[in-house]
This record gives structure tokens, sequence and C-alpha cells, in this order.
């Protein structure tokens, strides 16, 4: 674990604890050991075992993780052991569960999404967006990287994405790619495109990654083909109307379709802690 | 806003614009002015919206709620005006969003299960958990406020809750009872139980809210009922298996129903940001 | 000791410590042991010795809990043994002496009124309030535990406390407390009355703990046996005039006595720490 | 107000409102304006009233400074004046009525101490110590400086100090101070001695201030005659068994007389806060 | 200024100010104003100046940016003015000063070095490295951007950058393609190789940039034109060698030439502060 | 290494690596080990190695210095081995060596100085001044001590500098030393002046020190003298017009000389680190 995660786990257990875990801290003996194990309730994608793992050990107890992140779990299946003071067990239960079955909610939704869309283009890649919970971005592009999708950018450093509303400042698609490749050249170029026209001069104009937004399957289809013929080294992303009945629609018009839904409407996967004296 | 607030927004958009928005610097002149609009694109109950207009004046742009948080908003509906750089709107664009998506996604749903409680018993409140998105938990449970709800404990630090593994380490619910009592006066005392014995017990111990985890609507009603006759200032909560599609079953055995889904599975409300030329 | 404690140990350290302690690092080697003892030079209740034991810790020491917090402490009583390199026990002595004197004062001056106020009434319990030293309250408020003594609210997100102002504002007792008790049903609601109209009104109106502000120790106990008439349940807390020479004199009229100087006039309990050479 | 002190305001907020003012929220009206003024209850050095208005201007309310810190004050003497919205007054009440209770205390007792020290001696400083509330040191050191004492060192990297352990570790007062010398040239050494010797041995050494640590008020001062008739130059602390009853006897022996009960236990003086509506 | 710059100016005067600037404390009254302007004591290329104005207003002083940054200043040049309480400038003075000075001394090398390698290729990009002064890493790459040059990565996150180790480790430079090729479509992956083989291999493992590190001028240019004819997108970046004296003869061999010490031993700008009374 | 400076590595650490190091996440397994050393690659005093091994240990790999801080150094010498995951040592490397060439670079540097100045007068201390890299004061400051030379001032709050502006606004060199004699006896006060008058004023006033700005060579000597002549315990530091071509000529006028560039253009100097399969 790198040392800024256990800031953010330690930030997080501040958030559940507060001033202190009353409850425990009453009912329990301090030296009263225990051990426990999370289990999966449902078959899923697992993702954030390590992190629940690493939730109890910053509270002073150990953890064996049973599963990797990214593993297939079976419901009734034992991902993590721990083991420690009760109270130590008692103050992470309720975090690490919430760490494990978010982030398996993301990952599993990932792993549904990757493979509709590969039936029909098996090279096809699943991104997120950045429409994550605030603060919680980094364990939710994680959990679709462990569901086998790829993260997009983490943020708004982190590559070039010129859309709509950029290339209406600049005044057109030319003038905006010419002013956006004047970054560094570590960085990759995308453009957001509503029409045929906007896609040509963008593959003309340099750009590493033309994303169609808010095409049909067929149109999408159409102009990836072209952009393809135009350049072959140019990426082309869908995005905008992308759901799971129409994934395997999309697909075949894309190296890469980028689905919101997959960080902000993914439900929770359901997981359970069981405890008992040591 | 009270600055922890403002200190969690300014976390949140480091995260999202690290060292800088690279696109926006490159494409759009910084002195370009423009205004800008966030609209409903469902029916749902706003939440959010206060804070999205702080993300927006944390970047120096003005910002103009045009329908409270706690609304019930129509498709379509404008709910914040903004002015500023082109620059600044650009920034803020996504996180605004985000909060107002995520936040409205857990008031309506909230809203949606009180109404439907509320059917069987005028008087039920509906609870979320502590099942929150980790650090986004003071967000989640305003949300659930505006949405008509209670936002129960906070934390671990928040109220006396005892739960199946407190009491099995006390050796039963007096024990667990009796040490929860020296806690501050200024707590309340609520015990989780899973069978009538506990149950009457937890009332004789003095307990202010009894929990009754896992029964059946037809059981939690029988046991409610024995508890209000025991000692009628008793709570009575009911949690554990309570679903959109049998809430109106459960109420009427509780003073509250806690559901864990509010926060944990919502889904987000649909929102858009137009921006123009000043 | 749970890590957002650490954090604050570490936050001292700094305070203390700066960019170095130049003194040490000139004429202390680097690689000197030594041995340290803290010790009472007063009879006192313990307090701060297992954050003493974490000072040290953080710095790289060894300690060892002699006498555990909250026991009763003769003049001369060692309490605390340490090793470590010299420099590690000359940079943490004096915040880890801070911790245990003022900690230690404030745990004694309650166990004091305790067992005054519990010569009248042995069920009585002495409570602290918010007048604590800003940054310090989680420490002030254990000490007070530590010392027998009830913390109370430890903030204002912590239960309802509705006092003078919040009533005017309200427009009286009933408007006031039918507003609280919108709050979330873990909350307990408490209001601060001056007057007998206003008990009886506080009581009526669904007040959890009716505090009766500066009355006298007559007037206070007569109007507890009123408000207990009416409601038994309903806790009664006395604050406002009360002093060492009056707590008997109040105890009677109150499940609880509030004491503001508790935590704002405690003078601190000496103790001195020795180091010698390893 | 320098932006450090704003950060501790904020963080002394955070304490104590936490999530938020759950009373004002429920009882007052967010529109609802008021009033309010800070008088002090009993005679005293006013210390603290300017982190009191900014506690007020960070919660958004306006304030008006009446008496600058370091005044004296009359009981009844109104110091500060508030005005905004009814939440913002009622939540920075607490906190500011903390700072100017604790600050003004520390101030008075420092100025009753210099006033009794310069009947003997009208030269001498009275000076505080590091025996400070942990995390509050800035606002103690600043009343002491406000009642007229000298602050003496912040922390450790702030002037060499060298103490008896040094000594003893190092081997010896010529040998603690000969290292001491190859500090930066910017410090002063102090070194604590606890007879004539060491205390002779310190001024041939090379020592700006001498401690005088322990002694009777006569044999002190017979020790500061010969100090300086070494070394006029040499500036005498006397620290140890200085009371409120002997620091008039000790103050002739000394250029200082340091004083740890200053900060460690003086005693609040009282303030009061009223709120009316606007 | 985005709020993260802000951040920064605010730790950086933390770290200049500490506890306070007791110099102007004493010396300076509280309401005593003055003028100040920075003016530029050798011709340089301008960075850090809209950082120096933020810091004056921080301290609550208004700052006019005279000369942006970026721009060709000559000896003499006044490039802020700034108006305040004489203790807000003389606070800011330092910090304004070491940011204009070492910016711009990274900005003024920079500038330096891409005139002397246009020469010879004028479509060359000069970048910097990660070999920057730990905590000031933004400012630095901030300043060779104002220079005319490239940031490069920002940081381990950045980008995907293969090196000997990673090679090594890998079992060589297909198989360590092969797996960064797995990274998010948004990021570019560049390679470092040390011979011919590796280049090629590289090329034809779909490297989009391939660094040529420690080659002569001669082999860098004739590889460069060998990975050009295999694929003409691919960018070539040299690196290792590159001295002021030699970037005109290796900038032939390059889209980039990489060069540590514009970072890591670029010497400040002279620059000089005047304060009168206002 | 004091918890402090762990803090500041960590947010090193953070600067360098963000949300991950993506090469090596995707490129080396997580269980591969390596071990690595740090050698130097040109003659030096070495700084910084003390903090590239905590570097590695906040890593989590095992660090053994091999040449401790302070120690001249030749071209080649390993000066730090490591061991861990090769991940730890890839993440580390970049940061631990630009620890090590900085601090070693401002070492050496200082050294030199050090030794031309000490050639005229064996007694003379260098020292640095407050033109540092805002944030990595602390580093350079220590840097300077490693290479012999005194530190000066860390910051405002530290000692009394008395400069031309504050002398300006307070109306002289003697009002000016009036107002900071009132600072605590614990400072020393220094005042910078220009010309003979004030340096006379400035003895007879009482400064601790006296700066000689911008003097030549030879009218500092004769100014040192007279100073010496009117009070031989006052300090004098020779600061402004000093190089080191010229430095040999000023140190028979001080007994200390101030030099800007120590900190401010000091070079970088090279290391390199190997990397090896464990």
């Amino acid at each position: 674990m790198p040392s800024t995660m256990r800031t953010r786990h330690r930030e997080f257990l501040r958030e559940d604890i507060g001033s202190g875990d009353i409850t425990s801290e009453l009912v329990v003996p301090a030296d009263a050991m225990a051990k426990g194990t999370i289990a999966a309730k449902e078959d899923c994608v697992l993702a954030g075992v390590s992190d629940a793992a690493a939730v109890f050990e910053e509270l002073g107890a150990e953890a064996v993780v049973l599963v990797e992140d990214g593993s297939h779990v079976k419901a009734g299946q034992k991902v993590l052991a721990v083991s420690g003071t009760a109270r130590s067990l008692l103050a992470g239960e309720r975090l690490a569960l919430n760490l494990v079955m978010r982030m398996s909610g993301i990952a599993t939704l990932t792993d549904e999404l990757v493979t509709k869309a590969r039936k029909s283009n098996p090279n096809v890649r699943v991104a997120a967006t950045r429409k994550t919970t605030p603060g919680f971005r980094e364990f939710e592009k994680r959990a679709v990287v462990l569901g086998g999708g790829d993260p997009h950018r983490f943020g708004l450093d982190d590559a070039i994405l010129i859309k709509d509303n950029h290339i209406r400042i600049a005044g057109g698609v030319e003038e905006a790619l010419r002013r956006a490749k004047r970054s560094s050249f570590t960085k990759k170029v995308e453009i957001e495109v509503e029409n045929e026209r906007d896609a040509l001069l963008a593959v003309e104009g340099g750009a590493d990654i033309v994303m169609l937004d808010n095409f049909s399957p067929e149109e999408a289809k159409r102009l990836h083909d072209k952009v393809k013929a135009l350049r072959p080294g140019v990426l082309v992303e869908v995005s905008g109307r992308v759901r799971p009945e129409n994934i395997e629609a999309y697909a075949p018009a894309a190296d890469i379709v980028s689905v919101g839904y997959i960080t902000h409407s993914a439900r929770s996967v359901d997981f359970s802690m069981t405890i008992e004296g040591a």
C-alpha cells in the first residue's frame, strides 16, 4: 500500500470513528481478542479487499487476504481473515465493508460490460469517465481496472480532452486542436466531435483520439470506418448513449467505449463480516 | 457554507484538477468570459445545488441558486446559473455535476421510500445507515435529510449502538446494556436484537431504541406491539430486509425503518450543464 | 491509541520541536542511550499517562505504563518508565509532562467534585461543559471521564441543546422544542430553562433533559421534584452557579450537575521526569 | 490576522462544530439576523479579543473590537460587538468565549506577577515557560506578552537551553557549553545551574544566560551578584520555586524570573456574551 | 490562481514566517502603510511574478503585475508593484523574491537552451526532467514552460516511461512494451533505449516515444533517421549527455531534447525589492 | 528521523508518485525483489543520504547508510545500499537522488567557501541566508550545516534582524533598536547598517550583531575594528557583495560572512543509482 493510500484510509477511519467508538469502549473489554472473516453474499468480481486489509492493519489488527482483488468470487466465499483486539475489528468493520462493497460493485459491473462489448468486438476497451464520487475517484478508477476496464483520464491534468465547449470558445475544431498541440509531447490529445465534418477535421488536425459523442451505433460505425481509413493509428472512443443493452451494438464502432454509469450508478455488492472470540 | 465544507470542496477540486486543467489552459483564453446553467434531465428531489454553487465560487465565478436544495424538480428545470471566466466554469463543471447527480440520486430515492412507507404508517421515519461512500458521508447524509429521511448516527462517536457482536462479547443483552448505560447521559442507547427474548430484555434494560434486525414484517409488528406495551416511550427501529417493495409492509412495525441502500445503491440522477460565451 | 490521537500527538510534538531540538542535537551524542521515569509530586487521579507513553513511542523510545489512567496515585509514585536514545527522551519530556500534568489536574478536580456531590446524592453525575481549551477538548473530556465525570456533549453536532438564545429566536420553549424534535431520532433533546413555567413546558414538550440554569439549590430541588413528578424519565441537569463549596447542596436537585471550571480553571498537578544514562 | 492563525481558528471551529450546529440548524431560521456583545464579568487584562473577532469573521459575521488586547478592563465592560446571522453568532459564541476567558486569565495573572516583581526590581522581566497546553502554545505565549511578560523560548528549535540532563550526558558544564557554542551565531545559549561552581563555569564558558534553578531568594541574590561581577553582560534567570507570594523576594536576584504556572495553572476570567435579534 | 497554488503559497509563508515576523511586530507600527516594487537586476525571462503577486495578496496587500510571466525583461525593469501595510510588504518580500529569482533562473536558462537548439532544428522541443527540487516541482515545471520548454512528465502517474531497470526486470524491450501497452489508452508509452537493436524493437513494439539515452550526437542522429524511417509518427527524445555547449549538435537528432540541469542546476536571477512609506 | 521530516518525505513522494507509479505497476511484478546502490559521480561533501534512506524506508524497503552525511566523498564512492521490492526501489529512486544531489551541491559549495574564507580568518563562519527554495528550507539549511556553515535565521520568527526598511520606518537606528530590545530576552538582536555612523549607533544601542551590508573588504575591515574596539563582544556579519573570488578578502572583516548563493545558486552534484535483481 503506498503511503498516500494509507493517508486516505486514515481519513476514512476518522470520518467513521471521530473521537472514538463509544459503544465498544463501553461494552467490549480493551483486551478481548477476536477473529473475523469477510465473505461475499453474491457472485462478483472482487475489489477493495487489499484496502480492507490495510484498514484493519491501520487499526493494529492482522489481516490475511484470502482472495486477490480482481478475482471472480462466488456467493459465500471468504475473502479476508482478520484477527486482533475485538475493538479493532469492530472499529474497522463498517469501513472495510463499505470499501469492498462499493469497489466490488463497480468491478462487477465493469466486468459485465466488458464481456458484453467483447462479444461483438474482442479488442474493445470499456472505459470509465470522471463521473465519480467526489473524493473517492482513485478507488473507483482502481475498481474499474480490476474489473477489466480502462480508467481513462484521472483528472484534468492528465491528458488533453477537448470538449464541445472548448471547440466553441476556440472557434472550431482546427483552431482548438492547433492550440492543444502546444501541450507537452508526453500528453495525448483527444477531441470530442458531434458530426462527421468535425471528426474528419480532428483526424487531419492530428488528434490522437477522436471521441464520437451521442451517435447511434450505425452512425458511429460508419464514422469509425471513415476515420480509420484516413489514419489507421487514430483511436476512436464512443461515448454518450451507451447502455448495457446496447454496448454490444456500439462496440464494433470503437477502440474504446466509455460509460459514465460504471462509476456513478453501480449498486453495491453485498458482503458480510462475522466476528467471534479468538 | 461552513468552512469545513469549503475545505472538502477544495479537496474535491484538487482531486479533479490536480496540477491544472491543461486542456483549458491551452485552448481557452484566460480572459474569455462565459455563462452557464445546470439543469435536471429527470424529475427528482434536488440535493447538492448549494455545494455546486460553492464549487464555482471557490473557483472565482458567481453562482445563483435557482432552486433550493430539497425541492421537487422537473426534467428540464434549471437549478443553478453561473458566470465567470470560461476556464473557471469548465474547471468546476464536472465536480458540480458529480455532486448534484449523486446527492439528488440519494435524495430522490429517500423521498420515494418515505412516500411508500408513510402510506401504511404516516409517522414513520426512513433512516440511512453508515453504509456510505468512504470520505463522502456528510454529503450523503445531508442528501438523505433533504429527501425527507433521518440521517441516523453520523459515526461511531455519535450514539451508542450495541450490535450482535457487542452482545456476544459482553455475554448477553443485559450485561451489554448495563455497560452501555455508563455512557454520557447525553447519548441515546440503541440495541440490535434478533429474537423476542432479547427485545424484551432490551426494553427492561433501559434501551432508548430497540432495533429489530432481520425479522419478517409480521414478526416485527408483533414484537413492536409487545415492546411498546412494555414501555411506550421506547423507539423501535426495523432494519435488515427492507426493500422498496416491502417497506410499506414493514412501516407499521416501526418508528424508524433504516435502509442501507439509500446510500450504497442509489443511482445518480442525470443533470447537464450548458456553457456559452458571456 | 487510535490513529487520530497519534495525529494529535504528532502535531503537539511539532509545536514543541519545530525544526529540531537544537540543544540536544549539539550537546547529546546521537547514540547516547538513556532511561527515564515520570513520577507524581502530589496525590492525584492520574490521567494522560497513556498519551505520555504514546509520545515517547512516536519518538522511537519504549514506554511502559506503570499505573493505568484513572488510578489514584500518591506523591512520589512512578507512573511511566521509558528507555531509548537520550535525544528522544529529552525531546518528549516536556510534552509528556504537559499532558500528564494538565489531564491529571482535571481528573483530580473532577474526582473531588464527584466525591462531594455524591455525599448528598449517590447517583448524581458531575459533567463537564464545552468550556475547554481550544484544540485540546478531546483530552480534557477524557480526563473528566477518568476522574469519574460525564463528558457531556463533545461539540455542537453531538446532541441538541436548546439555550436561552435559541428559545428567544424561536419564540418560546414550545416552538423551540417542536422544531428540535425534527432532529434525528438518535439524538437527545436538552433544553435550558430559567423559570418554572418553562421547565414544565419543556417536560410537556418532550425534552429528554431539562437544564435548570442559575437556580438556587432550594429552587432547583423544588423544580426537580415537580419535573420528575410530571415525567419520571426526564433527566434534570443543574448548571450555572455550582462551586466546590455548594455542589453538595445542589446535588439532590439533579441527575447531573455540570461545572465549567472542571476544565477551564483546573490547576495542573505537578509531575517530574528523571533521566539517567542507560 | 496572519493566515496561520486563521488556520488554527478554523481547526478550533471544526473541533466545536464538527459536522454542524444541529441545534441552530433546527431551531434558528437561516435568515434570522442578530447582534451580540461580549463583556467581562471581572476586572482583568484583556487578551484574545482579536481572536474572538476573527472567529466570528471566519463564520461570516462582522466584528468590531471595542477594547484592544492588552488593555485593563473593568467588570461589565463590553469588549467586542458582533452582528450577522443568528446562526453564525451562536456557532462562534463558545469558541470566542473560550479564547477570551483563557487568554485573559493568563494575561491577568502575568500582569499581577509583573506588578509584584517590579516592586523590588523595576527592571525585572517575568517570563513564561514551555509548560503550556499542547496545541495552544502560541495563544498562551501571546497572552503572556499582552500581560506584560516575556514569552521565553517558543519551542526546542528556538534557543539553546542546556538543562541538568544535558550537562550530565555531556559530562559537565564546560563540555556542554563548548558543544553548544557550535550552534548558529544567531542563537543565544542559556544554561541551567544548580550550584555556585557550575554558575561560575557557565559564565566563564560564555553562556549568554545563566538560569539559577531551585535556589532560595538569598542564595540566588548572592550568586546573581557574583555572576554579574564576573561578566556584567550575562543575563540571570531565576526559576523553580517562584510563587506569587515570593516573587517579590526573588526579583532582585534576577534579570528574568520564569514561572510555569502563568500558563499551566491560571484560572479563566469570566466573560459572557449576549445575543439579541437585529 | 487556482486554490491548490494558494495552498502552496500559504505553506511557503508559514515556512518563512513561522509564529510571526518578530522584527516587524516590534519595530514597525501596525498601521504604517508602504509601497514597494520588485525589479530585475539582470536581463532575463520573467517567471514567478504572478506567484509573487499572490503572496502579497495572501498577506492582505494589493499587487499589480507590471510585466507578465514569460516576458523578456531588461536589467532595471520593474515587474511588480505592491501596496499595503508595511508589515505585509516586509513579511512577503523574501518569499516573493525567492519565487521570482528561482523561477526566472529556470525560465531564462530554458530560453537560452531553446534558442541554441533551434539554430540547428527549428522544430525541436527542449524538455525538463523529474530532477526538480522536492516539493517545488510544479513551480519549476511552470518556469520551464514560461521559458519556452516542455515540462515532460509531471510525475510517475503521468505517462509510461520504461527505463533500463524496467526493461531488465521485464526481460527485454519487447516484453516490457507488451506489458506497458495494457495501460490506459489515454497514456503515451515512452521507452528508454541504449542501443540500436532496442531502439528498433521499441518502434516495432508500438512505443509512442523512443528515448535515446547517452548517445553521441552522430549516433543519435543516425538512429533517429532509422527510427523515423520505420515509423514516421514515432517521437524521438534525446537525453543524457546534453549540455549547453552541445545541444545544437544534438538537436537535429531529436524531436525533443531533455536536460536535467534546466531544473537542477539553474542559478537564480537577481531581483530586488524597494519599499517606501506610502 | 523526526516525524516532521517523515511528513515532508511523504509529501515529496506524493508529489512524484501521485496516484501511482503506473510504469512499474504494469511492467514490474509486485513480488520482484531488487537491490540498489547510490554512488557519487563527483567528489563532494555528502548531504541528504539520511533523507534518501528514509525515503526508501517510507516505501517499505531497507536502507543502509554507507557513508554518513557531512563526509567528504570521492567520485564513484557508494553512499547508500537499499533492498526491497523492485517497485519500491524504482518509486523512491528519483526523490532519493534529487535529495542527495541538491543537498550535496549546497554542502559542497559551503565547504569550498568555508575553506577559502578560513585561509585569511581561521575563526570566521560562513552563513546562509533566507534565499532558499520555497518549501525546502529545512533541507537546504541542514546541507549548509553539513558543509561546515552556519544556518543563520531559519525564518522571521527566529531572531530579530532589523533591515534598512525597518530603520527607515522606525526613524533611525536608535529608535529601531530601542523598539527591538523589547523582544524576548532569549532572542539576539541583529541590525543591518550601511554606513559608519549607523554601525557605531548600533553598537551603542546594544545590538548583539551588526551586519555590514555592501561594503568593500577594506571599508568592512576598518569598520569591524572600530566596532570591536567599542564593544568586543559584539558580532560582526559581512554581507552583500561576497563572492567565492573575494570571500578570502572579506573574511578578516567579519565573525560571520553570509552568502545568499550558497543556497540560491548551488548546482547539483551528480549521483546515480544502480538497481539489480536480488
